[in-house]
């Protein structure tokens, strides 16, 4: 295909949108003489005509239509840079766009993590293909990694650390001791958090990239309705202290154990040994461990936000499909997607406990907690006594798993005594 | 290509060959069902046909004979696991293999650094494929990470741990607290590091990867002859200890920063933040951390040694020639090689220095040491004194870089005032 022109179409035109224009337009030159395509964005949909721009559209074809994008049967590529906005539409988009043999590029991965199994399954049926590395760790080539190795072996595990803000504002409470909401009000005025940052602190964002991660690595696919975090916010940096005096960092992390029959998951805070790659990942970076049976423990690390490493990481994908015009679902999605299953069998992934409480007084408290635990079985391996403020001490408490049912018979049984729970995490096992 | 065979031949069938051959009998089945592609190892060039094999080669083919493998119509692609054997030879036989249109799988990274120019010139002319992720970083599929991202944006610079044995050795100092020699003698005893263990501990192990990764990643071909290395025994645990105390680490490192018209380099030990995450990859992991434009800060991290890594990246290599056998020129090496030239202007990474240096007596010695180094225009960021044994009296200094001449001006006048110089080293810059 010597010298064709790829007519690409953009929806959306936030901070990622601006950055991926302006990669296109400082790489044209390059990728022409290299592959012999001319890329030429030629329309591109937005919701405002009128809003200042972080790149010059005088020379572009704005639109609030996404159909004149999704439609023009001129446009071989559609650039999916929605952002937060309209998950429903979103959807939709991206669904007609294959519909109508657009090759997409996408963002979203909420939309990816949500009605994934259908736009995978589309583009499955397909001449027209789908890339999605931006949706999972940001400029982390995480599926294109994934589509060259573990040809031999199964996933057997991954640790990550998905959520660049999550990871942002402990490293902040660890390394500063700022408090919970002064660290995530330092990464809101850096940027690094949005005005409402629930589906970050929530666990929500964490969530939608280990689903999608969980399909194309394990090939078990993940209904999202039965799956939950558990929110960053509820740990502290006393807690932060007490891990390090263990020996342990406390990280948002993604645990998936695939096992044969059955996932066991974690979004959530876990302890985790300071050794650990993960444990030294820092600020707003993200890393994705794979365990697999050969090539044992693989990780992958870089900025998981930000509109430069995810416009690249869109970039890397457009050039893909750009200068592979005739591969259709012979590509990426087969690879990927090829014997991936829903999979209903979803646990909570469960370890070692690490406990903080507080109590009043702690005569005869301690003798109580312990007698408690012993008789429902639980093993207690460290029990730290702490001053704390208010003349309240602190018992830090490491102990072997606990199911569901015998955890809350013990909360209740705690409350019922006049014990706080400040914290109760898992730690990562091996 | 429905039902394809593959027929596949070994050089070498040392601890990593028996491995592949392992990996691809245990994957025979699923390869033939997933890519309709069946694998059938035909014959193994082996040294000696008597010796015990780690795997079963009742049914196989041995010769002693190369020229059986690389003259045989029948046989598509040729895995060359020949290990530290004969790099002449090896050299010859992948040579001869791809001018014979045999698709090559390399794991010799010395052949490959040494005579790469020549061996990548005639594959980027051949039909037949050549894939040697194995060479560089074990199981870290870092060419083909390589072929897929950083495609709008050049790669500036590279940090990595790429010699396992070394960074096993350190870890095991800076941990554990064991002198440099028994360190060592601990890696030999785990098989981390062979007999001879000199082209570990030199650095020429790392320097080969080097010279492997700046190819691919930065189109710069280098001469080895033009390069040095910096031993990693000399330095002690002493200087890990002041090195913590700074914050920092001591590590094994390669840095190459690519510059328009030339190339810094180093390959040795050096000072690197505590923060970095090539700081904290500890044990034989590797890591190779990359520095774009856009992606920013790309790290991968993995086992970069022992025979099942290598091998899985070896069969993931020998999978992707199966599945593609038309690509010839088209794939991996016209990617990676295109555009490479040979450099000359490869100078040494300089950056601020860390010197431990001994005196009998510090009396008159301080100041003789801070007035020679302003009298050089070297600026001292910090001084500390520490007591050694032997009354012997440690002063470690943070200074300005300083370039080659100075730095054996000051060596010599040093040496001739009794101030003995243990350790000069550089950081890491950002």
């Amino acid at each position: 295909m010597p010298n064709a022109v790829v007519k690409i179409g953009f929806l959306g035109l936030g901070v990622v949108g601006a950055e991926l224009l302006n990669i296109i337009r400082s790489n044209q030159a390059r990728i022409l003489d290299k592959y012999g395509v001319k890329l030429e964005v030629s329309k591109i949909f937005v919701r405002d005509l009128n809003k200042k721009r972080d790149t010059d559209t005088s020379e572009l074809q704005l639109t609030t239509n996404a159909a004149d994008i999704i439609f023009d049967k001129d446009i071989h590529i559609v650039c999916e840079c929605m952002g937060g906005a309209g998950t429903e539409n979103t959807k939709e988009f991206v669904i007609s766009a294959l519909e109508n043999s657009k090759s997409v590029v996408m963002s979203s991965k909420k939309v990816l993590a949500l009605y994934g199994k259908k736009i995978l399954d589309l583009a499955s049926s397909s001449s027209a293909q789908l890339r999605f590395d931006a949706t999972v760790g940001g400029g982390i080539p995480v599926a294109k990694i994934l589509k060259e190795c573990f040809k031999g072996e199964k996933v057997e595990k991954i640790v990550g650390i998905l959520n660049a803000t999550s990871n942002f504002i402990y490293t902040k409470m660890e390394k500063d001791n700022l408090s919970f909401e002064d660290a995530l009000k330092k990464a809101q005025q850096l940027g690094y958090a949005e005005n409402d940052p629930s589906e970050d602190i929530n666990g929500f964002d964490a969530l939608y990239k280990s689903i999608i991660l969980t399909m194309f690595s394990m090939k078990k696919w993940l209904n999202i309705k039965e799956l939950s975090t558990t929110p960053i916010g509820n740990i502290t940096v006393l807690d932060m202290k007490y891990a390090n005096e263990l020996g342990y960092k406390i990280k948002p992390l993604v645990i998936m154990e695939n096992q044969d029959d059955k996932l066991k998951y974690r979004v959530g805070p876990c302890l985790i040994n300071e050794n650990h790659i993960a444990a030294n990942t820092v600020e707003n970076y993200n890393i994705i461990v794979f365990k697999g049976s050969n090539t044992g423990v693989l990780g992958f690390y870089g900025q998981g936000a930000g509109s430069k490493p995810t416009a690249s990481a869109m970039f890397d994908d457009l050039i893909s499909i750009a200068t592979t015009p005739d591969e259709g679902i012979s590509g990426l999605i087969k690879e990927m997607y090829s014997g991936v299953e829903p999979t209903e069998n979803v646990y909570e992934y469960k370890n070692n406990l690490y406990w903080r409480v507080s109590v009043e007084n702690i005569v005869g408290k301690l003798a109580f907690i312990c007698s408690l635990l012993a008789d429902n079985s639980v093993n207690i391996e460290k029990v730290i006594q702490k001053d704390e403020a208010e003349g309240k001490i602190g018992v830090v408490l490491l102990t072997s798993r606990v199911d569901s049912s015998t955890l809350s018979k013990i909360v209740d049984q705690f409350t019922n005594n006049d014990i706080e729970i400040n914290t109760i995490i898992p730690f990562l096992g091996e």
